[in-house]
């Protein structure tokens, strides 16, 4: 199973934080039997939730980017697995061994998917224990990737909540800004990023949110809009390019962003425009922080140097909506991630306590 | 008539300098009695000539934004105002200025068409010369916008290039990165920033240059890169948010931009995101230049803070080629441009020599 870690600031919890869940725009919706998940293409332009039944339905709305969002696919894989568990009453090993390939073949780097399907190995291993006890143990663990998932991301936006309180003692309503969607739409919760806005607005702490509209796959004007509208938070709408600009004619107190990869010295990974953030929060004296659940930060890799950025196909620049923006033949650089370096960075935030970037390391587990 | 000024630098320009104008994608064409002009609309997909033969016609062409960027625009009202003049062979003083009012109406805010064809009136109003010889006074005058604007330019371009080579001694090639389209489509030249590249390309002195894709408007994308590709000038298109990762991680030495509106201080309006690039020069050590006529430079106006910024309609950012991305109901900051303060500005490149910001006033005619 995964690794859980959570070490709560200024806790415990109290039970009104983010208690009220109709103003999600929720990503999935599960009733321990059945599964629909909200169809990600079609937005904003429409709102259908489309039913999961079994891991071949689970694999076609992963393969066809019908659910996306790292934390949310590895639930919807595990939740697929879990109803087809439930159709029978027999535990086939060869036959669940290779459901699990066939996941994960869905979206092949999603490390969140892996770990969280792979868990399900060793506990089909397990000796001494019979087929119905074992069934039981299955589909325990893979309601619990789900029940976790939503609890670990509570603590993470309570954590983020409570530095920015600290950060900034007195403050009333806080302006913010973020990129890329790290919300409800990319989680089975209140997202990472976002879910700190979304608490900020709950506590009636926030004055307004600017959302960059992220090329080039517009995830901030196609998703993080539609879940502010949906729920009714203050924002306003900008292009990548106006955020320089909004920095120095408003006055924006701190940049929250989600991030796909951290390294042990705190450099961060996260969706291209992240690291232009981070440098004009520097010059214009504002605070920078990454959201993100203590997991993403990989021990494996000492600095951001080791990280290697994916270039996408000239293509998805290109285009905008499937509409032939620029000539086709034109010559086009497009890295979908960038790397901030651990000095720009004011704090880490995380389910594991909030961290400057330099002390981070020792937080890590051996 | 406009004042006209120029400071060559290490001149004279040789004959070879941008000699090829067969590489240059023409804004228009005129060959003394017969004008076309590209219908910009229709770029990337379509390469399309539209004849001009009169006032009426360049109103429309104007208006329906099938010719955009305001030195161009001024050309193109003078050029029709010349045509409608050659038609008749007498001089209907009252007919004239309501033609010159209906031009300008076509674009208000456009001060380099106002300026041109109001030239116009000073000369009606000579007394003591015949009709014949005022006709002919007036056609030499609209015809002297088009041909000064070429010659300033080329100066301009000059001037430009021997700043870059005098502050990069010994270098062989040049890796650059623009914003918006400052080329020939937006003048009847080689342009301003833009022309500086051409230069760069002709002189077999360009490495590469990075061209932002300019949202909302998207002029990178559907106006640089197609010059470019129809010159065969090396380049890389990106979006806004990846400039910054472009600086981090290719030797970028100098961002050349164009300019709308300049203080006497040397503070830069410019498209937004012109900004955000030279936040992101001052922070990654590299040079940063506006290329504007000398014209451009404005002395009724002392510093940034005097200039007012245009807020477009959000509809303008929620739609791309007509295609809505967004929620039509998104709320929108949309400011069309931004001001540049004259301490993160190298130098300010113009027809009247290249200054340091602080050097720029006491240049300025009283």
């Amino acid at each position: 199973m995964a690794l859980k870690i959570n070490k709560i600031v200024n806790g415990p919890i109290p039970d009104s934080f983010l208690a009220d869940e109709t103003k999600r725009l929720d990503s999935l919706k599960f009733d321990g039997q059945h599964l629909e998940v909200l169809d990600q293409l079609l937005l904003p332009h429409e709102f259908k939730y489309i039913p999961v039944n079994d891991v071949s339905d689970a694999f076609n709305v992963i393969r066809s980017m019908q659910v996306r969002g790292a934390p949310l696919i590895a639930v919807v894989g595990s939740l697929g697995l879990l109803l087809e568990l439930n159709k029978s009453s027999e535990l086939n090993f060869r036959a669940i061994r290779e459901k699990i390939d066939y996941l994960i073949s869905s979206r092949p780097t999603a490390v969140d998917l892996r770990n969280s399907v792979t868990g399900l190995i060793p506990i089909l291993e397990v000796e001494g224990i019979t087929d119905d006890v074992k069934l039981a143990k299955c589909r325990e663990y893979l309601l619990n990737v789900y029940t976790a998932e939503k609890l670990q991301n509570r603590i993470l936006v309570w954590n983020a909540y409570q530095e920015l309180l600290s950060a900034f003692p007195g403050k009333e309503k806080f302006t913010v800004m973020t990129i890329c969607n790290t919300g409800s739409l990319a989680t089975v919760s209140w997202g990472t990023a976002l879910g700190v806005i979304r608490a900020l607005h709950s506590e009636n702490r926030l004055n307004l949110a600017y959302v960059l509209e992220t090329r080039p796959y517009n995830q901030g004007i196609r998703l993080t809009a539609t879940e502010l509208l949906h729920g009714q938070v203050p924002f306003k709408l900008i292009t990548d390019s106006m955020a320089a600009w909004a920095m120095k004619n408003h006055q924006v107190d701190c940049v929250l962003v989600g991030a796909d990869n951290v390294a042990r010295n705190g450099d961060t990974a996260n969706k291209i425009g992240t690291y232009m953030l981070a440098v004009l929060c520097k010059h214009h004296n504002i605070n920078f922080y990454p959201v993100v659940p203590f997991t993403t930060i990989n021990k494996n890799i000492s600095s951001g140097e080791e990280i290697k950025i994916e270039e996408r196909p000239a293509s998805e620049l290109l285009r905008v909506n499937g509409v032939l923006v620029g000539n086709s033949e034109c010559p086009v650089w497009n890295p979908a991630f960038d790397v901030t370096p651990a000095h720009l960075i004011t704090k880490i935030l995380t389910d594991f306590g909030n961290w400057a970037p330099d002390a981070l390391e020792e937080q890590i587990p051996k």
